[in-house]
């Protein structure tokens, strides 16, 4: 394990954090938040010392001895600490008493998933409730990512630069726009900024600005914090279809945005996730509005908690208009179903994504025709190409540990003695970044009343859906540190 | 497909099942069970009919063209049939009304899952209380299995027997106790009846003979029907005892009890699978004791019921001796693992199997290894000895089956409408044949008031279950049935 470029990446990992914290450490001395102002300041502090220290023992690394075991780390270790640290503000203010449940909120923000351990956010200093908001969109495309597009042309450390996108990056194969990392870094953060700043101008035209900011900061990273108690359920129709619109938009695989900036449109409409994507939301929201039907109050109405709450979950955001938890059991069975599936790869969405569960549907067909004729041969294909062995083995493993993790968080998370479809359905959310189960964590919910064991399995399981698994069980493996 | 040999093997495998049945026919004459015998005679005459029928359009088939989808083929057709013809005495008796209810429950007999339609046993005809326990008998060590047995030596149509043996086998890798199939299938009848013979014998010192009969066909099966409305709860502490012991051996890989009878027992106390099975019951059994002890009526009661459930779900056998709804979830949530993990290969057990996740887990390992350092060569083994490739391959194959054939099943039965615990564990329990989940068909509940639509949903799992999957989809993929 190279510890010194582990060292000098966490470091930069906490200045871009510290940065990025400004903007709050400003709205609380506009809004006036004396206690908030304080704990900004102590964070940063905490922070530049921090990473001063990390730098100071990281001098006279090697950047170039940096491999894939590094990239797995570095993700592992910088989303740990992005949690460890963003979270003091609400600790040091007072706001959020208990560590353990600021550390819940802030990594919920940052892995986009929106499971909160508060019962009501009215109360909250308003620059917290940015943070909070704001952490979603940082997480959403990546904080790596971010440094990624800081990363000049040219610049050597190439393959630096390609595990680290690797190891944050959502979906089965990193899907490189361009051939340098840092262009399609760039690229990516583009139109990440431009898509959001189009959300929140749409949004203003009917709620106040800093709402219009923090749900679209929600929206666009897929996570789902609110900013009044009421969720989205409090704003108007128009405002609940443009979330709706928006939440879909952002679980699309961005590289389809960059072949439309390309003017490659027919690539995009042929695109096999895309489809599969668009149409399973489709079904699933019409299928969800002929069930509410009887219960809700007129047509619009239930379209409209069906699209959203469709939309909302599928796309992992989270978001909610109505109290779900009372759906007929089909509906709520769907949104189980659109919580493990997620959202497409190469979005800011969670879950398995679509494309896995297209390739493992492909795959398992492949191997079935080649059990009962042996000798055949049966390549597995997406978009018209062959998808390679070392994909589809990843996959496999991808699967295998999905399934055991998921397993072992269950069992863990029943010790609380909460009832079970609590218990699975907060693993469910929390693993797969949506934020809100069914019963006691349904959208009326909260996690609060979990313990403190429950709180880090749920925590483990938010950063593991988020990295995509392998960093975070990289970080428990002794391959990854011992050896150089 | 070589539909010759597939028609004469199903004819063969219904003459076998005619000759099982005649036991039942003579006690119904004992126990002067009129429409009982009507309805032996009937199903009789009807089985008798189609066979013949069969046997006359596959004469002339060449049993030598006979392939790995044959075999697959082979095996789910015939369990189909036997489930179909096999429910008629349920049916023409009138002692079951609707022909899908006498079909899920001769299913549920036949694939030893033991769940149940019925509201209440006691009031069945003795000989048919008789015929729903032996199906378990039969099916625990399999129908085909037997046919085999009785394929005599060094004769032809080896690839014959090995596929079908393949196809009917539980286990990740088909466990030949000896070169020759017949043989293999001879000793591990052999030790089937021996066992049975004796648990039979344990159980009439301290319950009638009849009822000792049926449920050691249950134990022995792991299949799980009572012949009381109490389940296992009415009979005394000794006969709970000894079926927990029973539950417990017959959900141990036949094999180690050959390596027994070669005087090998150092290679049983090595067994990987054995002591991972052994560990995971002992352990299960403690915990459950641990958490239900404060509501429990004393020490040896508590153990008793704690070791019998964990016995009873973990060989996914079913007996209950108490109301595990009623557990705190930790309890619940130790059982519905024992249920998704079930027995060991070559077992007369369900689940996915010991060995499955013990594999699944290492080849995680292996991969995650090759993850953090590529280039490294990392082994999976069992036992000492490297597994194949192909086993993991099927392996992995298995895991995304299992995974997508659980999603599917569960999203047909939320249309039902049934509480989620209902919905969920009825999936698991018939598709790991368990027989009994939680809530509604929970050990004091039934699936009688299933739709039709889910009744054939948990059909077809628990067809999947038995057979592992592959037979079973193998009926539905086109590349078995097109081409010769």
């Amino acid at each position: 394990m190279n510890y010194k470029s582990l060292g000098r990446f966490t470091a930069l990992i906490l200045i871009i954090e510290a940065g990025f914290m400004l903007p709050a450490l400003i709205l609380s001395l506009v809004f006036r938040e004396t206690r908030a102002t304080a704990a900004y300041l102590e964070t940063l502090l905490i922070i530049l010392i921090l990473s001063g220290l990390l730098a100071l023992f990281s001098k006279g690394g090697k950047a170039d001895d940096f491999y894939e075991k590094e990239g797995l780390a570095c993700a592992g270790i910088s989303w740990l600490v992005l949690g460890l640290t963003g979270a003091l503000p609400f600790f040091l203010s007072g706001e959020i008493p208990a560590y353990i449940d600021a550390f819940f909120e802030t990594v919920s923000g940052f892995t986009t998933t929106g499971a909160s351990i508060l019962s009501e956010v009215e109360s909250l200093d308003k620059s917290l409730l940015y943070w909070r908001s704001f952490t979603h969109w940082l997480g959403g495309m990546g904080v790596l990512v971010f440094l990624l597009a800081l990363v000049p042309r040219g610049s050597r450390g190439a393959g630096f630069t390609l595990h680290i996108l690797r190891a944050e990056s959502p979906g089965p194969d990193v899907g490189k726009l361009v051939p340098q990392i840092g262009r399609t870094a760039r690229i990516l953060y583009l139109i990440y900024i431009c898509l959001t700043g189009l959300n929140v101008l749409l949004l203003a035209l009917d709620m106040p600005i800093f709402d219009a900011f923090c749900i679209a900061f929600g929206t666009a990273g897929t996570g789902g914090f609110a900013v009044t108690n009421a969720g989205l359920g409090g704003y108007s129709g128009y405002v609940q279809w443009v979330t709706t619109l928006f939440m879909f938009l952002f679980g699309v695989n961005f590289s389809c945005y960059y072949l439309l900036l390309k003017k490659k449109p027919l690539s995009v409409l042929k695109d096999n996730e895309l489809r599969f994507y668009f149409l399973t939301f489709l079904f699933s929201g019409l299928i969800i509005a002929l069930v509410i039907h009887p219960y809700g109050s007129g047509t619009e109405e239930t379209l409209r908690a069906s699209f959203f709450q469709a939309a909302s979950i599928m796309s992992t955001t989270g978001f909610a208009t109505a109290d779900f938890n009372l759906w007929p059991t089909l509906a709520k069975g769907i949104l189980i179903f659109l919580t493990i599936l997620g959202a497409s790869a190469g979005s800011t969405g969670g879950g398995m994504k679509c494309i896995r569960l297209q390739l493992l549907f492909k795959d398992l067909t492949s191997n079935l025709k080649k059990m009962i004729r042996p000798g055949r041969i049966s390549l597995v294909r997406h978009n018209g190409r062959p998808v390679s062995e070392g994909v589809l083995s990843n996959l496999r493993t991808y699967l295998s540990a999905y399934v055991l993790i998921a397993l072992i968080s269950f069992l863990l998370l029943t010790i609380d003695g909460k009832d079970l479809t609590t218990t699975v359905t907060a693993m469910l959310a929390c693993f797969n970044n949506v934020g809100p189960g069914l019963s006691e964590v349904g959208p009326m919910g909260n996690f609060g009343s979990f313990s403190v064991l429950s709180k880090l399995v749920l925590i483990f399981d938010m950063l593991a859906g988020r990295l995509e698994i392998f960093p975070v069980i990289a970080l428990l493996s002794r391959t990854t540190w011992n050896h150089r």
